[in-house]
């Protein structure tokens, strides 16, 4: 058993060092820098959607700062610290209001990934693979690299009825449909949206408790277990399903639905200033 | 700030890639498939310890049993499947209690990782980087991964009030204390544990909260947060924080300790078998 795990796993381990160039290329690249200055502009637009509001806007947080909030819900959370000056950077940053207390509050966080570029790579007619003989190449696994800041601002947010953390995924490890592409002599290929060796949608949807995709989740969701009530955080994650690029509007607009969403969750706490003359 | 956000970037992916290394080495494949087999030795030594009881061990778990148990929980819950074999394999299996109703109950679960080769390297005179001139590699950040089998686990247990999730780390990223190398021509090089740039602990701490490392956790913590109670399922994270290996007698110490943890938690569950003649 331990015999044959060890190969499998082998094997998985190789395919992925091989899969890692679709993430870590020019693609991912750009389409990270995107969501950053995308977060500026909603920024902006939040100002000036809701102009009784203070808004700010940062490029990460530190870990000590996550600690101090876990050590706010438990004294027995956020105890420890390894590297003094660790910190979480989502691609997107963090946009804060101002509450009536002068506490900055978190109302959206964001990170966008490509991975899979074999869309593209049809496309130009380019092979991949050991001997360059292949259509697709094997997904790799470097998206789960995602639950980590998912975790981290899940705990910084303990406290709070909603999570405004949303993920916009793009490329060819993300469809949701069947997608016909042309290669540069003009024959069209199928590539099947739910072929394993392809799909890494499976690998993130831990982080919304398998609820639909492409759906705000922002408000928090409470189920019953053993009696008990159990608060959920779940990620809103989006995918360009048919393997097209995110749209600077469509990211926009998303992005504001769950600003306003968090801004809805804290009305309470923002109520001095909603309601000043 | 975009154009700086995405040099930073571009170096730590380019670390990553040289860290990685690291992770999928000889060390990590054989601490890997020692856990499965430490794991198996487990499952014998409960079986003797609690006669009474009857023992599985799986090495892979569906995500549609995941999905399945989430919406025993809500039926909101679950409902995304895009791979239909799609499953989850932690390194070290699954093991499971038959219950007094007959269904399995998840006792043990456990993972291990080495990451950072770098007391190796120094102790065999092996220089690293580019230029082969370096006593360290920057640390990878593969590790992150981690998070995404905690969450599937996570979610699998949503419904029970304990998780028994352990991590089993090794190597020069997951030191706690600072280790001293002798190179091979008698020199002493210490290693300082709390380096950024190989210190890995933080990325994962966020798997439990900031609660202590080496330490059972199995047993979930209940927080009030708003007036409302808060389950958090936190993953027990043990390293060897002095660069050496685990060891077998180690490993098989903790997992009995956290799946009597388990067994406890479910004793009234298994009541009717425990108090049978």
């Amino acid at each position: 058993m331990a015999k044959k795990n060890q190969s499998n796993r082998l094997t998985a381990q190789q395919k992925e060092n091989l899969g890692a160039i679709g993430i870590f290329g020019d693609e991912a690249k750009s389409h990270d820098v995107l969501v950053g200055k995308i977060s500026e502009k909603a920024l902006k637009k939040l100002e000036k959607k809701y102009p009784k509001f203070e808004f700010r806007y940062r490029t990460s947080i530190s870990k000590e700062e996550i600690n101090k909030a876990l050590q706010e819900v438990d004294k027995e959370l956020g105890q420890t610290l390894f590297v003094h000056d660790s910190n979480i950077k989502p691609d997107g940053g963090l946009i804060e209001v101002k509450d009536d207390k002068g506490f900055w509050r978190v109302i959206l966080v964001s990170e966008a990934k490509h991975q899979g570029k074999d869309i593209e790579n049809i496309k130009n007619g380019i092979l991949v693979g050991k001997n360059n003989d292949q259509d697709f190449m094997v997904a790799g696994n470097a998206i789960e690299r995602s639950h980590k800041n998912i975790s981290e601002i899940a705990n910084l947010m303990l406290k709070e009825a909603y999570f405004p953390y949303v993920l916009f995924l793009e490329g060819s490890n993300f469809l949701t449909k069947n997608v016909v592409v042309t290669r540069p002599n003009g024959e069209k290929l199928t590539i099947t949206y739910n072929t394993g060796s392809l799909n890494r949608l499976d690998r993130l949807t831990a982080a919304n408790y398998g609820m639909p995709i492409n759906t705000n989740l922002c408000k928090n969701k409470f189920v019953k277990s053993n009696n008990r009530m159990i608060m959920l955080q779940a990620a809103s994650i989006y995918t360009q399903g048919d393997g097209g690029h995110w749209s600077e509007a469509k990211m926009l607009k998303i992005m504001i639905e769950i600003a306003d969403t968090s801004i809805q969750m804290l009305a309470s706490d923002l109520f001095l200033q909603l309601t000043k003359k």
